[in-house]
């Protein structure tokens, strides 16, 4: 399969193209890196990665931004760094993309462990993926040509865990070589309109 | 108890009404009725409510837009409703109004079935329900002087279903008694970080 991989020089995206490379031709995209640039939050940039790249069998989006900071001091701007970057930014990944990707192909989306299973000063993370999760289960009864669409939702990485394990108190840590599989299992898989988890 | 009921005079606003008018204070407020003006995707307007209503013991909020339409033909612009109007602005009742809620009190969101029971051209309700019940879940370990959050998800309404119900094929819609019942759950019980659903 011909696979674009979008924030692949990221601790999620290094996992989705370790599992996948092996067996796959990647393109790898990313705002300053990669075979191909993109910024998620701008549409013309996506459209202008789709007509680079051409037609994919897959779509695998590893990147998406949200605000970490005390529910009673956050703003609405802080707030929408989340509904912007990581719904909307990805939600426009699959929009734009609809006609880019070949009959019986996929998109995999990012979303992951806060919103069920939250930590303080996550709210604007736990907000987004859970919408992430409900865009990939209305729009997997909606896909033309039998496109699929899922996301994956992993814990905390290990490879993250030095940095921001403080954020995090009792949460078990995955290895990027699990997180890796779910992405295989949404994209080499027959999955739609799933969340693939990674505790 | 003094309750706002945001979105009072529609159908699922009415129904809270119904259920908590017998019981408690209501402060009805609406964009263009009640005892007290307000548009939710206004934060000045969220604002200047808390000023004219003073303290109260809880918040309900039974309005909030999203847009409906095919997947395959939605604009960035026709999603964004959904994450600005029932995302954001349901959000900016909580942020503004935490200072404004009495020690204990609680707030009550709205969200739906569509996140877990997705119809054709719902996709964007599917995200904005799912991003509330996100946004309560990572909200509720966060909120001060033991303020409660959930928010309530009913399915199609009986007194909708006359309008609606070509839309929600299968479903079986629900009295305005039950979701009044979810209201009462969430103001009067002592749950947080709940979704309670009509089903």
């Amino acid at each position: 399969m011909k696979i674009i991989i979008i924030g692949a020089g990221g601790a999620v995206g290094s996992a989705a193209c370790d599992e996948l490379g092996g067996r796959h031709e990647l393109i790898k995209a990313g705002r300053n890196s990669g075979d191909v640039n993109v910024d998620i939050s701008d549409r013309d940039s996506i459209n202008a990665m789709y007509q680079e790249t051409g037609k994919v069998d897959a779509v695998v989006c590893a990147t998406g931004a949200a605000h970490f900071g005390p529910l009673t001091e956050m703003t609405e701007e802080q707030f929408m760094v989340g509904l912007t970057g990581k719904v909307m930014g990805q939600v426009n990944v699959v929009l734009c993309g609809l006609v880019h990707v070949n009959d019986g192909g996929s998109f995999t989306l990012i979303s992951g462990i806060l919103d069920r299973d939250p930590i303080r000063a996550g709210v604007n993370a736990s907000t987004a993926n859970a919408a992430v999760t409900g865009f990939v289960t209305g729009a997997s009864i909606e896909m033309p040509r039998g496109l699929r669409i899922n996301t994956v939702s992993p814990g905390l990485l290990e490879v993250s865990a030095g940095r921001l394990g403080d954020m995090f108190p009792g949460h078990v840590p995955v290895s990027s070589h699990r997180v890796g599989l779910a992405f295989a299992k949404s994209v080499e898989g027959a999955l739609t309109g799933k969340v693939i988890t990674v505790d």
